[in-house]
């Protein structure tokens, strides 16, 4: 604490990110990542950038990436934004639409980044409770909002709403911006991108953190009309005009490009939840429904916290949230390699 | 514009980057690049950094490169914030520490983007005019304020301040940050970092964007003591926790620990300087004393903006500012390679 502060910054309550440790040899299912490397596409378009006039900066519009991303979900180049990492692109969009007179609304249980942005932009969160089933239901939603944001699925209960029931959210919440917040969408949902020619208050937010193995590259990108796009286009040029580098702008793009190595890493992944949960189940655990690449579990007589730490003694790390209270039992386990999960599976017999 | 945008959208002025052209063949000299490319040891950090673990996390809190940027200043790591181009390093800052009740001091002729973070963060500007030699006067900062910013060496002027004068300023302006802006300093000023330990309120910032010819891997840094380290990671935190991927902090890392390049590189650009503003004043411009990597140079009979137009006819592109007026005669000319300058001095006498 400083006096040298500029008075709100005392009030922030920073996102805590989960842990990425340094030490080797861990089996790290804690912060969602793909266990596959990326394309290697993507190293060589890196590899390529790297000797390509790093000296000069990039574009700072991003053209060829966000053609590749338009042409990728069949819109115009000027519905497409990108970012360094979704996390920016949502502090951006927070900015740009949800500073409004009426509260913000999302889900109680949600990515806890959200009330952080609400803290650092003084935007006014009304949170929604899930249903007893840790759903989110989007009629609770229909109520006077200055913006509507959830993630589909949900973090961290992995839980999947369809298109059918956004599409009718979109039909009655017509004056605020709803933004699906898409970061687990390519694992198991169908993305509300096709959406946005009909909705113009309909924001998808997207990264290249998960399905396509990019977490650390930083790359994340909204998709909505061109009227909310310039929105956001106001506030980066505002704050940072080249927030992509040469590296991710070309990195992002091949990765768009390699559609075949994306299929084969979403489909084993998809492959692998399936068998993690069935194996979960038969160890004793409710598992949620996930559409994502983890699953939400909750042992029947162990407590999550003593499984957690009983697992991390044997080098698996994965995530427990002590609050809220109604997810204190529950472990987020990220959905790894077939190793992995044989790994974590053992750590759990040995547990219970 | 749309109803759906956050009221004070509306009014942002966005800062408008340095045209960066698309066309092959261009002699650029118009956002101060550097015209060699980076350590070949940036590279090969980053082609490494590329096939490895592209699909986790960066580390967030960017330690190795903190720390190697802490040894370079001989401050400690808790000293060190980094960010994705000091852009971002100088948004977070007037997030961090700007916002008070009284208005922030920054030269009236400076870098445009500071009148643009006033207004995305609700900043009260307070411009202080330069002399008639278009130089800064510390004295006139001596008055009540909630920060003060200015760069050192100035831009567009490439004028530079010694640290005498700063460390004057700093024994009489104890109650807000003051923020040394230090884009340039490498090309041939004094960095206020050695000061660092001595006085509470300074922050200095840093970019590797210029004299590490990395303008296109966006990385920026801010030095300072633990207190005000501490607010810039409290936004940062409340942002986005990962603003370099692994790319960016290898490659920065690379750059910081290869000074023999480094020196080559930055005493090039001081020897092309100076024949620059030789020839430049035997054209007939008057060219103020440059510190930086760019000379700002007004010609005694012709109009600045015809001849960068005439320039820019030829495939030479620098930079002209319509406003403020008093620097509309000026143009603010990036140093090349002696084949740039070679070209830039043949096109101004085809002009001439």
């Amino acid at each position: 604490m400083s006096n040298l502060w500029s008075p709100r910054v005392h009030e922030l309550k920073p996102y805590v990110p989960g842990e990425q440790p340094k030490m080797a040899r861990l089996v790290k299912l804690n912060t969602n990542e793909h266990p596959m490397p990326p394309s290697p596409k993507v190293v060589a378009a890196i590899t390529q950038a790297a000797t390509d006039s790093l000296q000069l900066y990039p574009d700072p519009e991003s053209t060829e990436l966000r053609q590749t991303l338009a042409d990728y979900y069949q819109l115009s180049i000027d519905e497409v934004f990108v970012g360094n990492g979704s996390d920016e692109v949502l502090a951006h969009a927070f900015q740009a639409f949800f500073q409004q007179d009426k509260p913000l609304l999302f889900p109680d249980i949600s990515y806890s980044f959200y009330p952080v942005y609400c803290g650092l932009y003084q935007v006014t969160p009304k949170q929604v409770p899930l249903d007893e089933n840790l759903a989110i239901h989007l009629q609770d939603y229909e109520q006077a909002n200055g913006g509507i944001i959830f993630p589909n699925p949900n973090a961290p209960t992995g839980q999947l709403l369809p298109l059918e029931a956004i599409e009718k959210l979109l039909q009655k919440n017509t004056q605020s911006v709803v933004l699906v917040d898409e970061a687990y969408i390519d694992f198991g949902g169908e993305s509300a991108a096709k959406l946005v020619p009909k909705y113009p208050n309909l924001l998808v937010v997207q990264t290249l953190s998960k399905s396509r193995s990019l977490a650390g590259l930083r790359v994340g990108f909204a998709l909505g009309q061109q009227h909310l796009i310039d929105a956001l286009v106001r506030v980066k040029d505002s704050f940072n005009s080249y927030p992509l580098d040469r590296l991710a702008q070309a990195g992002a793009k091949a990765a768009f490009e390699d559609e075949a190595y994306f299929q084969v890493g979403r489909t084993a992944i998809i492959k692998e939840r399936e068998r993690l949960t069935q194996a979960l189940i038969e160890l004793g655990f409710n598992v949620l429904p996930s559409a994502a690449n983890f699953v939400f579990a909750s042992h029947k007589t162990q407590a999550a916290e003593a499984l957690a730490l009983g697992l991390r003694e044997q080098g698996i790390i994965v995530r427990h949230f002590k609050q809220p209270e109604k997810i204190a039992n529950y472990l987020r386990i990220t959905v790894g390699t077939s190793e992995q999960t044989d790994a974590l599976l053992a750590g759990l017999q040995s547990l219970l």
